[in-house]
């Protein structure tokens, strides 16, 4: 009986590509953006919003007084808590594969998952993003240096936790090392044990 | 032909348990322990001295100062350069395993390395002291959070980077929900391609 998979990823390390190996091996549903879908269909947020705000953690004061009044959670909080209770809706369905949204930290309490970290070297996820969208080497590691910048203040700010620290996950693999199939296959077969 | 692995590990996570078992697997020389008597031989200190130092950072700048004088290295810093020295001086000779002794630092720049850090559960490890060494389960609660700090200073002042962070390993892996011989067998075949 496998585990519910989480898979947390550094921008461009392969770790959508893993989890959807991971999926498909074991034979499991895949999650990653149809969780801001079907968030955005339970609680009335405009999918377009939701994939801008998910990766800030803060909007300005001003903003959410004008949109929200002085006494609600800002607009990115309630997302997060939308998506939360997406996540564990999910995972209340059984063993899947879910990639990014602190799912990890989400379902800590009451789930019995397999938590992953999938890094990489700068180069590996320059290289990919270069052949993959055509970016330049330049444009690409900018990039890179800004989506982890985000994701990590996002995870912190939502988890307290530290993003990558090796000792919130079962397994953290650098992509660059052990390649893409490779990593999926074991993490496939950590997770059935 | 497989590279030269290092292993970091949580104080009773199973880390040198692993290497022994991955030396085995791939039938490589194994380095621990052994490392220090080496460089005992070689450095002139002596062993029983290195083994209580080396776990710390400092020692007080009067008992350096009595030893050494006011313009050499402290001795902890001189035992650091002499292990470094022996631990290149052993990947010299091709493929081993080494556990501990900040190896993956020492050998980054010169060397290829698979580099794996291994941590658990505060219940696995504080099992696994009751089991082999006897100690009550408070004792050994406290000997793992003073053996981690220990490990942490100890990394953080050689290397200047945070033990336990992803970014610096191939693998990290959680013996608790991996357990010990899959992790062997997962770091052979990985560090083996």
């Amino acid at each position: 009986m496998s585990k519910i998979i989480t898979i947390s990823r550094q921008y461009a390390s392969g770790g959508s590509a893993i989890g959807k190996s991971v999926a498909k091996l074991l034979g499991l549903p895949y999650f990653d953006k149809t969780i801001i879908d079907v968030t955005a269909k339970e609680s009335g947020f405009d999918p377009k919003y939701i994939e801008r705000a998910e990766q800030t953690t803060t909007t300005s004061f001003l903003y959410n007084l004008a949109i929200n009044g002085l006494y609600t959670q800002p607009l990115t909080d309630q997302l997060f808590a939308a998506e939360s209770r997406v996540i564990k809706s999910l995972a209340e369905k059984g063993p899947c594969v879910i990639v990014g949204r602190c799912a990890d930290y989400v379902l800590a309490e009451h789930y019995e998952c397999f938590n992953v970290f999938v890094h990489s070297t700068d180069e590996f996820r320059i290289n990919r993003i270069v052949e993959h969208d055509g970016l330049t080497p330049q444009e690409a590691a900018d990039l890179i240096k800004q989506k982890d910048k985000a994701r990590r203040r996002h995870y912190k700010y939502y988890t307290e936790r530290n993003w990558g620290d090796s000792q919130n996950y079962d397994l953290c693999i650098n992509t660059a090392s052990c390649g893409i199939e490779r990593s999926a296959e074991i993490i496939a077969l950590l997770a059935s044990e």
